[in-house]
């Protein structure tokens, strides 16, 4: 049984580089019993203790650290070393989501060998990925997509949720990770980003052919988005790559500029809507069926005004689904996703 | 100086797979002494001779090998170990494009050392890419890419072709090389097919930065397609990442399909336009100035028709710069090219 302490110095109040600790406490998959941040010790997030030092923690009984910030470009900042040489020397396994794989590096594998504990790189791509070979077209499955305007919105989050639902309704559906944080709270996935370019496609196939292996309704957890300066190309590929039947658009109300990047203009809704239909492959022609809406910049009138102002705008069923509810974006979607006997792209015979 | 032994083997017949070799017989960066390919010995391929062995081949001193074909996915086939291990033995230097880096592959390392000779593995990315910084949007250079509607079909042809022709006149033009066999030809470049996928834009903004130090006007060869299930992350990553002014469409006269992807159709030329217009960066929007229409596999007459029907179609200027001539699509190139002092995207503040 695994018991986490989050490594969080510096990042455990911020909402983008702290989306991975957001992520795991929120969804919990298994218990955290502190939240490192050494700005911040004595304070908790949400009823975890934020202690100043691994040693502080040891009264918790962590058996694994996780590192629960991601830096852009995914690599770590010096300070960190130190956190984690104190992970490893008390006997932690460390899991982490960084371009840098802790496993490669020379100074925590001795430590980590000496100390016989595990470091587990979950960003680190399969050996074997290659090009998509059509097999995401006939699996069988009815595959969802979570897009948006913005990184850090809450693409996989609006999965997760809109999963939730449709299990609760006795759906066989299926959270399917895309990100190191998504493989953290799921147990399984690849990071997409970290893959080889030209392979991008070949593992969002891989994560939808595994995941009509796990159930009939797939949820596939966005990342960055098609307007993104910098994450465009993951987008675009993971979006072809997973050939979705349906897309839920997710969006951060007011959210005018990409975070980040000034200069960087987010379209009108209705715009970005028609973006992502007009970006489908001809071959699976796929639908904005919802708007998620993160509201969680505004007071509770002002969310139910941006949601009511957001459907008006692009027609379209709208809902915050963690504020409020996934229930009326489950129904659009489920009313959006075609038959059984549909599922096949045009022009695409299985096997 | 380096004279080349081309490895082909099985596939010097093919204009999609043997596109490397085809690339470097028809630049020529060095001199090319023989092609490898046992099922054609003793035919010529553009008046050098094909043979079917190394030792064949060394009677034109060749001083490396280079491999010559592109395998989907690029591994190596294992028949080429062979062929391979027989170069490294007679002492010549090898140069290949494919994913599976020579370098890394012990039994080749070892013979390499042991023979003295240097295994250069072209699609290696520099070891310190990250995430694009902005500058791409601000180096001071005019910026043209090459987008098409399927792979193989002469993106970096034309881009060398137009390159060419603005030289010819006098320009400061520079061909931005982005896949493994432009870097073959040209002697620098990332191959963006083969970084980690988060910094796809980050390489094809280092790639633009570099290129504006080395000319005003900059032909970026493109990659892919985005209407592409393979390989349209790549597209768009080096779309965005390049933050080109003005694109050149370059497509196959004829073609409906996607090469090897049955059942995913090719729009219309007008569609084609309309979607890499449409998914630009706001930040950097750019138009179609021009259409280049591979016409290699319809008769003369043919070929003027096709042009004058994709003319017609879509309102641009059109031509077969390697059959006829590159001077219209550079013309209408420039004329739509952003004046010096306009360069910069709307919103982006130079650093």
């Amino acid at each position: 049984m695994k018991r986490y302490l989050i490594l969080a110095e510096g990042f455990s109040h911020d909402p983008h580089y702290g989306k991975t600790m957001r992520g795991v406490v929120r969804y919990r998959p298994h218990p955290v019993v502190a939240i490192l941040d050494s700005k911040r010790a004595g304070e908790t997030y949400e009823g975890i203790p934020i202690v100043a030092s691994v040693a502080d923690a040891l009264p918790g009984e962590p058996t694994t650290a996780l590192v629960g910030v991601a830096v852009a470009g995914g690599r770590l900042p010096p300070e960190w070393r130190g956190i984690l040489r104190s992970a490893i020397e008390v006997g932690l396994d460390v899991e982490a989501g960084m371009h840098e794989f802790l496993a490669d590096d020379p100074e925590f594998a001795d430590l980590a060998a000496k100390q016989g504990v595990e470091l587990r790189d979950v960003r680190r791509p399969p050996a074997d990925l290659s090009v998509p070979t059509g097999a995401n077209l006939t699996h069988g499955a009815q595959v969802v997509l979570t897009v948006g305007s913005d990184c850090a919105i809450g693409k996989k989050t609006v999965a997760l949720e809109l999963d939730r639902e449709a299990r609760r309704r006795g759906l066989r559906s299926v959270f399917v990770p895309t990100g190191q944080t998504g493989i953290m709270i799921a147990g399984w996935g690849i990071a997409v980003d970290a893959v080889v370019a030209d392979f991008l496609a070949g593992a969002a196939e891989r994560l939808v052919v595994e995941g009509a292996e796990r159930g009939d309704l797939l949820w596939v957890e966005g990342q960055g988005s098609l307007l993104h300066p910098q994450f465009s190309g993951v987008t675009l590929g993971l979006y072809h790559g997973s050939a979705p039947h349906v897309l839920v658009l997710c969006h951060a109300a007011g959210s005018t500029e990409i975070e980040g990047c000034p200069g960087h203009s987010i379209p009108p809704l209705p715009e970005l809507v028609e973006l992502h239909e007009r970006s489908a492959l001809p071959a699976r022609p796929a639908k904005v069926a919802a708007v998620a809406l993160n509201t969680s910049r505004l007071g509770d009138d002002e969310s139910l005004q941006a949601i009511e102002a957001a459907e008006r705008e692009t027609g379209l069923p709208t809902d915050d689904p963690v504020r409020f509810s996934p229930v009326r974006l489950v129904d659009a979607v489920l009313d959006r996703l075609p038959a059984q006997d549909q599922l096949e792209a045009p022009g695409i015979r299985a096997g």
